[in-house]
């Protein structure tokens, strides 16, 4: 095992995450206060987080559109509680060509607006429903304190919005992105487990009537918002005017919904698998799944056919073959960039036939015959893809306990505590020790309808 | 054939473009001055075009990363030609979070400066080098008269950004650029000639040694810019301070380029092929490149297995089953959308086990057994996308014609007349009659090396 040159977890959490933003490039600080440089491995992962939410929002019948950048400020002043949520984080545009502008614009902070505007022209009648869309965006809103990913003034995300007939169509439209969509890419691609649940009305989103959220659970036992599908009620066709003529010939209101993953996602994944060697990266989005290492010259034509055959294998493999730089400073490289499978290829390995086989979910180095190699590949993928989900589903259960009084709701991990018993005056209580309600669910784990319903379990957590 | 519903391209081009942006559902303006909304079936063609164009860029060996929307202004004041030529068309954000800012930001025009500033600390030493970036973003040029995809004051695109050790490599890289990835995209994805030079001091890019360009011919006989390639000498290198150390441990500034392929390439797919019943769009970059119409209700279920079968053929087949509406009224808005072949299924085809094939590249109408239709269909798409790309080739043709004086550059068209006997004056002369010397060219049609080379031919039209 290589030496770490990272901060221990155990010994500093946010200078660990630090360091390994930094030391595996994923991204930096941009220029101008706030904004952030998505380094190419960091996109890769992104990019590749990207690519399977695209597909499974195509495959639920949704279309991907763009709609502008400014948005003028009477839109979002349209929707009173949208308006009071946003104003704080707004960057605003006073100036173009040279001009003071006679409205300012707003640099979109989401686009619920300008999309209900576009809506209420679309929609005409009931067979123009339900609209579904979907765009992939920058946004902005000012932040004070930054940090890579998880808080930028910046940053990209993909924001669906869609309108329907019925508060039933929505509420399923809500819930189906909520877990087959966001629920399925968040265990199945990004290997990480959620608790799901609905948001309380202080953290509902401004201008939703029910917010859905995934909160992941990181190594330091702080929870993290990693997806929220809204259900926004009739707040924003009413707004807009966004309205259909239905089967009687009736004007109705529409019901609408909207739905966001954004690049905080990229953080989960860092600090939901990372440990003090750095990145653990998740098969289905490392961007190199496999880095095939030649030790020695001697060794790199057989290094480079290993590659080759990977690749036409079907994954996603890179050669190194940077013989003038140490092997070892080398090996730490591809641990913190969290490289699943490295196959080490060395003279006296090939003399036997073999290549040396490490995996990034675990600390043993084993033989594995170079024959088959390129073969057993994509098996060791898939049993690495399951290892990290059950490795982080373990933590999410050791870190989650039952609380049966408010003062047990204290300290990291998640407290799983009636909803009744809590209370807002037991929010008030936690609060003081820096934990919030993440969620709420049902009993028995189920998603709750409303925030009304007995019997609510509420998740707490102190958060990103 | 459906009678038409747009003015028709010889009665007003403009309005024909207008009313095919509009009625076909590709785009229409946005609520803040200049802006466009990008609807479903135009941001299809656009993600079609910029998956086969990423691809492209990483074959070659670039990355994609992602910098900052926002630039501080002194940045742009580095390079002097850069904030003469963006200055005019800059939006300035000076206010965030409630509060003005010390220093007001731009909204990035393009990314040169960000991304060098990036490059000075990623690059040390020649091993860093060449480095080859993308980026797919959006960009703000103010503008005062807009047209939907050919100017707007917000546009999608990508930007490369490379560094090099020597001039050589910089120049190989924008031309490589240049050839191998816009020209290759350009006739063999949007089906496009073009007539590919370099540019005029004048019309170089705001900070470029040279800017090689893609000029397509539209059906008006205009001229549409649609991608460019620039090298930009150590114009930012010394701006940023972008160095390296050389194998003799000297410190040497780097060469750079960058290259930039926009939405505006979609107005340019709408204007090079489309005609007075629509768009007809290229199978490469046809959202739907089939649509199966059941005819009627008896019809629904064998149109509904033709379109199942082309799906599992690898096709984009779509099917349509809206047999409530008119077959005459989706038989003009498949045209409309420029769909490549249309295959319409009904009772009577049927039990003669045929279906309907009509291709939109063509007028006549032919029956197409029910059995082979499938198996039928990609050949056919190769062949529409062959004739298409010849069509424009034909127009290109015949609307290039030789001039001898500088009197015979005036109307539609290109004209090729020598650059010495154009020169700066005739340049003038011809400005009068809105037109402008697209590129230049080496007489045996090959990229000059530079604006001064003897006996260069200059390409003049009207353009957008």
């Amino acid at each position: 095992m290589a030496k770490s040159v990272l901060t221990p977890q155990g010994q500093d959490f946010p200078r660990w995450y630090q360091d390994v933003v930094a030391k595996a490039e994923l991204a930096e600080n941009g220029p101008a206060r706030g904004t952030m440089i998505i380094r190419p491995w960091g996109f890769a992962i992104w990019e590749l987080i990207q690519a399977e939410m695209d597909a499974r929002i195509k495959a639920t019948g949704h279309e991907n559109a763009y709609f502008p950048l400014f948005i003028p400020y009477e839109f979002l002043q349209r929707e009173a509680h949208h308006v009071e949520g946003f104003s704080p984080e707004l960057a605003i545009v006073t100036h173009g060509g040279g001009e003071e502008l006679a409205e300012p614009l707003v640099v979109r902070p989401t686009s619920e607006t300008t999309i209900g505007d576009a809506m209420s022209r679309w929609i005409q009648g009931y067979r123009d429903l339900p609209l579904k869309l979907n765009q992939w965006a920058n946004v902005v809103r000012w932040e004070m304190r930054t940090r890579l990913f998880l808080r930028t003034s910046e940053f990209l995300w993909q924001e669906g919005h869609t309108a329907h007939a019925t508060y039933d169509e929505a509420q399923a439209e809500t819930l189906e992105i909520f877990t087959d969509v966001y629920g399925d890419l968040i265990r199945n691609v990004t290997a990480l487990p959620s608790v799901g649940g609905l948001k309380t009305a202080q953290e509902t989103f401004a201008g939703a009537d029910l917010t859905y959220t995934h909160e992941g659970l990181m190594r330091d036992g702080k929870a993290l918002q990693m997806g929220t599908s809204h259900n926004l009620g009739q707040n924003f066709s009413s707004a807009f005017d966004i309205a259909y003529t239905d089967e009687q010939g009736q004007r109705q209101l529409c019901w609408t919904t909207s739905w966001g993953v954004s690049t905080r996602i990229v953080g989960a994944v860092i600090m939901g698998h990372g440990d003090d060697r750095g990145l653990r990266l998740p098969p289905a989005i490392a961007p190199a799944q496999v880095v095939v290492v030649a030790v020695k010259d001697e060794a790199v034509e057989a290094a480079s056919r290993l590659a080759a055959d990977l690749k036409a294998a079907g994954v996603r493999a890179r050669l190194d073959d940077r013989t003038s730089v140490s092997f070892g400073r080398r090996a730490v490289e591809w641990e913190l960039k969290g490289v699943p499978i490295r196959l080490e290829v060395g003279p006296r390995d090939l003399e036997q036939g073999v290549v040396t086989l490490v995996r990034r979910d675990r600390d043993a180095k084993e033989p594995l015959g170079l024959d088959g190699a390129a073969a057993a590949v994509p098996g060791l993928l898939t049993d690495i893809q399951r290892a990290l989900l059950a490795d982080a589903e373990r933590w999410l259960e050791e870190s989650t306990s039952q609380a049966a009084t408010v003062d047990e709701v204290d300290g990291a991990g998640f407290f799983a505590i009636g909803w009744d018993k809590l209370g807002a005056e037991g929010e008030a209580v936690i609060a003081e020790r820096g934990i919030t309600v993440r969620c709420l669910l049902r009993e028995d784990g189920s998603l709750p309808a409303s925030r009304d319903e007995p019997g609510l379990v509420a998740f707490c957590a102190k958060a990103y």
